[in-house]
């Protein structure tokens, strides 16, 4: 199943450098997930010829600018296009209002369905279940209530072992049973077929985390243990801890700790501030704590990968 | 004294073929007006090195979002960037409470004072008047209450014959009384020098109507008489103009006939529809009916020239 996000926009507060605000495309099986929405987002889209119509959710971390200034104009761009499938936006309490008070001043009725979830920052919440992947949040620390979101694959079928398929004749009903992860077993309940022999290992369930704003947290490790990918901002160098903390951001640096606390496979840092014109001094600090850190850079896709 | 404007967004609706919505900066004798911002026009301020920092006056012509939604994206960044000094916004009633509840969710108390003030559209109403000129809106026909702006430079003071000034021996007071336009007199009344002797004659004072969105409206013409450069929309070509009407939008050929009528010295095409990649239909057509007649082109600045 593909899984992979593609970076929108990298540049934390002020778009610069040629780099834009906080915005990825994530695709899982089919769907189109989108994760914050700065300002000119749906530009980058169309810029980089992502076929966006086929967004269905969009996950808002929190209610500062660079992170949500581009979801009203993706909404009415939607509803220009002629849109009928429901959208559905994920976001902190208030969103709801912003979103409400313009199209109310635009005198607009959306040719589409739009419904509003509001997350919390009390605990990890379940909010997003669809056939092949989970959606989590979980609370990250910064000046505004903000969460994090955990995308991770579900568990598919298991695949059938062809040379035990050859061998015997498995009726649809002893298939699905197996490809379901359960023995075969007659009215008596003693097993035809062991899944153990007529079905391959599952592969192991693939994670995304997106921590979008926050403080150096080591409270997050927990939560996004052994992730195949984490997204974790990187705003600061080492020079700027202490600017970091008291705006509740992090340097890459941290990022790099919480990546390696987590045993995270791989870490795309991002959110960048406008100071830092060439990113090569963020990635080295990284880099000394977890040689896995990556620079996530607008226009490329990073494949969530299997160990 | 300078009077230019420069486009930063020339399409209608979404943005597309690498064309931004609506907005353009105009100066004036050191001043600097926006006049509506579209999603991105902070980036398109950036990309064409403008020094934007300086603008003053926001002027917003209705509450469709892509005459607006780059709005709250500047004002952070004015923000960020340790703004002191007054911006002033100039929109329809309902701008106000949209930036209010934006500015709420984000916790944020912006670092420099904000002003707004509301248009209306039951009249011509002078909103701003500086040294070195006025600003005007009028009523425009269109789906939610729009405004144009007519932005006309002052009558400066009038310049001296240098010949007559090394002639004559004129006191500060004389020269003074000179530039400002009346004759010098004694006290009993006697025309010491004639102003029409000592002074040349004024430039004409030059003027710029923004005409953002609107159906074709022959009440136009009266109210943007003689303007040196109007700018008009003109979303659709000739075969649209049904569709035009029923949107409350413009043809360009109607842009031109607005033009001709008003007698504009030249009229800046402009909001284009997304269905142009190429717009050479939408200048042939305009100009069958007013030569002067031009495509407003992202980046570029044109000049409001003397007649």
């Amino acid at each position: 199943m593909e899984f992979e996000v593609t970076i929108l926009g990298s540049n934390s507060a002020i778009p610069a450098h040629s780099r834009n605000q906080t915005s990825q495309l994530v695709q899982i099986g089919g769907s189109l997930l989108l994760l914050d929405c700065g300002e000119g987002t749906q530009i980058q889209l169309r810029k980089f010829k992502l076929k966006f119509s086929k967004i269905d959710f969009i996950f808002i971390s929190h209610l500062h600018g660079d992170h949500y200034y581009g979801l009203m104009g993706l909404i009415s761009s939607f509803h220009l296009v002629k849109r009928e499938r429901l959208l559905t936006i994920f976001g902190p309490q208030g969103l709801d209002e912003i979103i409400t008070v313009q199209l109310k001043h635009s005198k607009s009725n959306l040719g589409f369905p739009l419904r509003f979830i509001s997350t919390q920052i009390k605990s990890e919440e379940l909010i997003l279940e669809e056939k092949n992947f989970r959606v989590h949040t979980f609370p990250l620390k910064h000046r505004v209530p903000c969460t994090g979101f955990l995308i991770e694959e579900k568990q598919g079928l298991k695949n059938l072992v062809k040379e035990k398929l050859q061998q015997n004749n498995l009726s649809i009903d002893a298939i699905n049973t197996l490809r379901s992860g359960k023995d075969y077993l007659d009215a008596d309940g003693k097993v035809i077929f062991a899944v153990s022999e007529f079905t391959h290992e599952h592969k192991p369930v693939r994670k995304y985390a997106y921590c979008s704003d926050t403080i150096y947290d080591l409270g997050l490790p927990r939560i996004i243990k052994e992730v195949n990918l984490l997204y974790h901002e990187s705003t600061f160098d080492d020079l700027e801890e202490e600017r970091a903390g008291s705006t509740f951001h992090s340097t890459a640096r941290q990022a790099a700790k919480i990546a390696k606390s987590a045993g995270a496979k791989k870490l795309l840092l991002g959110h960048y501030s406008s100071r830092y014109k060439d990113l090569s001094i963020l990635l080295e600090q990284a880099k000394e704590e977890f040689n896995e850190s990556y620079l996530s850079e607008e226009g490329m896709t990073y494949p969530i990968l299997y160990p």
